[in-house]
């Protein structure tokens, strides 16, 4: 799922949505995310102490119970209280609760459960209500974000908090096909999903490079075409319960008729080119497509989804559908005669026929079908729904057609992008004209994490905080769009989903370690810290494979590097009010960067894997040279020589440029230094 | 297994075993850890570029092609190599291998398995061979830790290395009764244990605060007994897969008769006193004992035992035996008559009475017995395996009669001592009078980490590195015992087992983040860099319990600091010759401890949780404070007033004193620079 040509059109996207700031929040946003339907300030406080106490009344499954509890600990790691209760159990309420959660009836976890609650909170009771447990499960997550800390200890404010989400789809697709995703990263990330209200992970599990799911009827599948890496069918409902505790569906992937490379390993005769087949090392659109003119496909592919329907609960399957370039099916003249037999003209119209068939299947396996954009073909049925990944216009377009759909294009969070860029794109554009009924059919959207470049050490960063402004674009109201105060609150959001087990922090150091190879770190993190990874497909230039090591700089560089972006805004505040204070900081951050080179040069010197990043290093100092001397004549005020502009531009503009496949992100600000020196004469 | 009054036997043994320095080394040691059998440095190096590839020769398994991938892998990963080569496989052989790993047969993974192996290296060609697919395992974490490099890139340096375990039990005992481990910490120590070449995960499943295993016989022991936090059959075969992979045998224990509360809430028959019984939450030795009187008791057993066997292949299963009090066993009218028609006289024979019957159940299954030291009664047959927890004495005597024996005494890594005190404790002690077969008796050691007040957040930190050390004592010859060479290697190593995954380094930072509440780590970070947790038994002051938070500063804090460690070198190598540079860099440290008290406080404003070490940080403030004007008087060699000393070690002796659970380690430093100020007058 992911093309060279499409570059073009994010970079567009991206622009338009660098154009920061809009409407303002009327309400206080506290440090909640994602924020909710409506919340008032009431007053007040709760005074948090050892003595607090949870009882769940209503009628609640055990599992509301398990939640509270993780939540007391959760609140008891936090604060270091000694919590007199232990587990929150039927057996064991306790006689005058600080804090009742109220839930009239257990929901099961499917598209249109009911996930809204009621919150209040008074300096005397904290009270949670919700139609469902699954509501009390959110308000839950929102409570502990709420802990409040003054001189006086811990507390919760006094507020009332009706809360409810936007849309019903809130997902995160996971490919764990192409890099294969153990057990504890998919427990990991289903967590930190609860944590931010999603309620989806899209589980894309199989792909030309793997195929990571135990399948009983056809065991050459996983045998043969995983490298020993899948899932068994003991671990898959061990993942769907502990997913269903959190109130979030699995639903499954397997991408068909293309992204099959791993199949044909051991069932070459799905294949529409004789094998035999290996699992495929590296990245890009494979030809191996299932022969859709046979028979015997579609009695293979009935008996596999009987058995899968089995495995996965959730009524939706998805069946991708994407980039098959057709190229084995031109070459295959049983398919060419098949097609001219049954008045076929072209590949995309076969594609239809076998998703049309595919459809009869699942159809009698009571699940509904799920598949890309290009599985919109005229004839297929209503109820399916279609996954945007090319743009919100075919969102639209499948919505006036009465298509269910939901939309990935804009969140594509394995490109590297700024979290404002995802956070601004929306599932219904302002300027889509659809009718009350049409906007309902856009359920929401999906996160997507394709895996190519990331491996279980690096998943989690590119992930995590990012995505969790992405659930509030999907939960919390379409107004809700202040860049400045997400990015406020996506601080302390972060550094929470740490103590689920993500490693989106800590894995940071953990690989500037490994890359210095026991020197000092500091350096290197001087560096790293100001640094993004390529966007976009950038990287795939170079011939990357899955066996590839990912735990270079550019793999340990983050996302949104938040360093570098708050010396953009440190600059931006500056150059428009200009002070002394701002001045000082802006010239401590640059004076470290020049400073840096020479100590950076001898923890290379003991770190070879280190060295593609020693011109890196020297750009970064002379960048900061510029802006030393830029901040220099804007201080005083004095008109630098003739051609100062224009020499320190090159040297900015080179500056921009890649380099070990990583960007200064730090340029454009002394850039905006600089041609404000300029201006000055 | 933690009685109060070993503690003293605990400071003792402390006392003797950091009077530092021992032997000499006579070879190098590298980087490697646990040092080889013989060493020989033979010149020329081994360069190492993207054309590497390795060939497995001989007869093996699949496993040891697993285990050649990974090592593959994580080569590429620290280098940054591309390498041409993707996996391993006995289809997939390279040309011209620079690398051939031979191995003449795969071995079972059992006790006494051949692990030893050669390695030789030069210039143009990389030779690991070995008699069985584990030692040739051994030998590829030998050739890991030899990578070196120089300017020119990569290397490895040529060697000659004949290796082979002094003992055949290297083990870590992991506690999971008390808190939980989830199977992925499981699985990251197995990769950590087989990087040190240990071979027994032992494994603790049950205990007074839940029952870890599932049982298809006697499922309320899981249902009733666990919290719903327990393995399934399913991951247990996984687990045992996965160590078997890695050359680790998987060693279970079921302790009893006492430690068995769990057991007792889904089956209170098996008890000696009535019920109902409820999970503890609490530490310490427990009432509960089964009733080892009662037929239906060895009934259940030996149903039990049926089943368990099947589950765990290993031919040993350890049956625990320790700290039975006894109080049910006095109270209960049966039993006494029971032992008085037996003429069992007490409570010790009534234990061996039970243990005689276990044992019948064991060898019927074809299962030899370990116990701890408690079990060994006479007439017990020989063919028990003995683990002494109180002290090499009774390893020694069990040897004497005939028993074999490991020793765990002098290795409980949750005491939290440093690396030292377990690095010089020898499973035969030097003085012991063993005749050449009694000593073959002793099978080696293990490791215990009892888990009171552990959670897989922090386990990881009081396992490593200090277990690498353990490793080597085990492993490598008994002369191997230079103390400052161990921690000179023990960086390294420490540093290379986080890339398995081991949570011991990244962790910390994450608990301090938390800890801060969002603000600046550094100055808390200054102050836990130079505190340990009190030692031994100290922390059971408090009543801890199963639920209480393990995410304080002492929690966050970790065993045998280094920036400590350093620090009191650095006074050591100051005092014994004096220079204005050492002089120098102890200043540096003191000031920035003196320092950082102001920004601590502000730090400790905004989180609650910090306030407990408010008082300490002003006590570092203090200390430092002393240990500047120590320095001063020493470097002008001018004498201090008559008071200044006897004022000053006031101070000092207070600072010794533990403060909200952790120790200031930096403080014996300055009192030996106090001291010298005091002896100059």
């Amino acid at each position: 799922m992911w093309k060279l040509w499409r570059y073009a059109v994010v970079l567009v996207a991206l622009v338009v949505s660098s154009a920061l700031a809009t409407a303002q929040q009327t309400e206080p946003t506290l440090n909640l995310m994602p924020v909710p339907k409506s919340l008032e300030l009431t007053g007040g406080q709760f005074r948090l102490n050892d003595s607090f106490t949870m009882e769940i009344t209503g009628n609640a499954k055990q599992r509301l119970y398990r939640y509270a509890s993780r939540i007391l600990r959760r609140l008891s790691g936090r604060t270091g209280l000694f919590f007199d209760q232990d587990y929150i159990t039927p057996e064991t309420q306790p006689q005058n609760p600080s804090m009742i959660i109220h839930a009239d009836h257990p929901d099961t976890v499917r598209l249109g459960m009911d996930e809204s609650y009621h919150l209040e909170i008074t300096a005397d009771a904290i009270r949670l209500t919700a139609h469902t447990d699954i509501g009390a499960m959110r308000g839950l997550e929102t409570f502990l974000q709420l802990l409040s800390n003054d001189p006086g200890g811990y507390y919760f404010p006094g507020v009332t908090i009706q809360d409810a989400p936007r849309f019903p789809w809130r997902g995160l697709l996971l490919d764990v096909g192409r890099h294969f995703m153990p057990v504890k990263v998919v427990k990991r990330n289903l967590d930190g999903l609860a944590a931010m209200k999603m309620n989806v992970l899209h589980w894309h599990l199989t792909e030309d490079q793997g195929f990571r799911v135990e399948s009983k009827t056809f065991p050459k599948l996983q045998q043969l075409g995983s490298d020993g890496k899948y899932y068994t069918q003991d671990q898959i409902k061990d993942i769907i319960r502990y997913a269903r505790d959190r109130g979030i569906r699995i639903v499954p992937e397997f991408d068909m008729p293309g992204h099959t490379t791993s199949w044909f390993v051991g069932y070459p005769e799905l294949a529409s080119a004789p094998g035999p087949y290996h699992i495929s090392r590296t990245w890009g659109i494979h030809n191996a497509a299932m022969d859709p003119t046979k028979d015997s496909t579609y009695e293979f592919l009935d008996q596999f989804f009987a058995e899968m329907s089995r495995l996965f609960p959730d009524e939706y399957m998805h069946i991708g559908g994407d980039e098959v370039n057709g190229k084995q099916w031109d070459a295959n003249q049983d398919i060419q005669a098949f097609m001219k037999a049954h008045n076929i003209p072209d590949n995309h119209q076969l594609q239809a026929y076998f998703n049309k068939r595919i459809l009869q299947i699942l159809t009698k396996y009571n699940k509904r079908m799920v598949g890309w954009e290009e599985i919109l073909q005229p004839g297929l049925p209503k109820n399916i729904v279609i996954q945007s990944w090319l743009g919100t216009k075919s969102l639209v377009e499948a919505a006036k057609k009465g298509y269910q759909s939901m939309l990935s294009n804009g969140y594509y969070i394995d490109l590297v992008q700024p979290t404002s860029y995802h956070y601004l794109n929306d599932p219904v554009p302002g300027d889509a004209d659809l009718t009350p009924e049409e906007q309902q059919l856009i359920l929401g959207g999906e996160a997507t994490m394709w895996s190519e470049l990331v491996t279980p050490e690096t998943v989690d960063s590119r992930i995590w905080p990012r995505t969790a402004a992405i659930a509030e674009r999907f939960w919390s109201p379409a107004d809700v769009r202040d860049v400045a105060d997400m990015y406020r609150r996506l601080k302390p959001v972060s550094l929470h989903l740490e103590e689920l087990g993500l490693t989106h922090l800590k894995n940071y150091g953990m690989m500037l370690r490994r890359l210095t190879n026991g020197d000092d770190i500091t350096a290197l993190k001087t560096l790293v810290d100001v640094v993004e990874p390529v966007e976009g497909y950038a990287r795939h230039r170079r011939p990357y494979t899955s066996y590839s090591p990912y735990t270079r700089v550019v793999d340990a560089a983050r996302p949104d590097a938040a360093v570098a972006r708050h010396f953009r805004n440190l600059v931006a505040d500056y150059l428009q009010d200009p002070t002394r204070e701002k001045a000082g900081q802006i010239k401590v951050w640059l004076a470290r960067w020049k400073n840096n080179h020479e100590t950076l040069m001898e923890t290379i010197g003991h770190s070879p894997v280190l060295r593609e990043i020693a011109p890196l290093s020297e750009t970064l100092r002379d960048v900061a040279g510029v802006g030393l001397e830029a901040i220099d004549y804007l201080q005083t005020e004095s008109t630098p020589p003739a051609d100062w502009l224009d020499t320190n531009m090159v040297i900015l503009q080179n500056a921009e440029k890649p380099q070990a496949e990583v960007e200064l992100r730090i340029v454009s600000a002394v850039e905006k230094l600089a041609t404000t020196v300029g201006a000055q004469k």
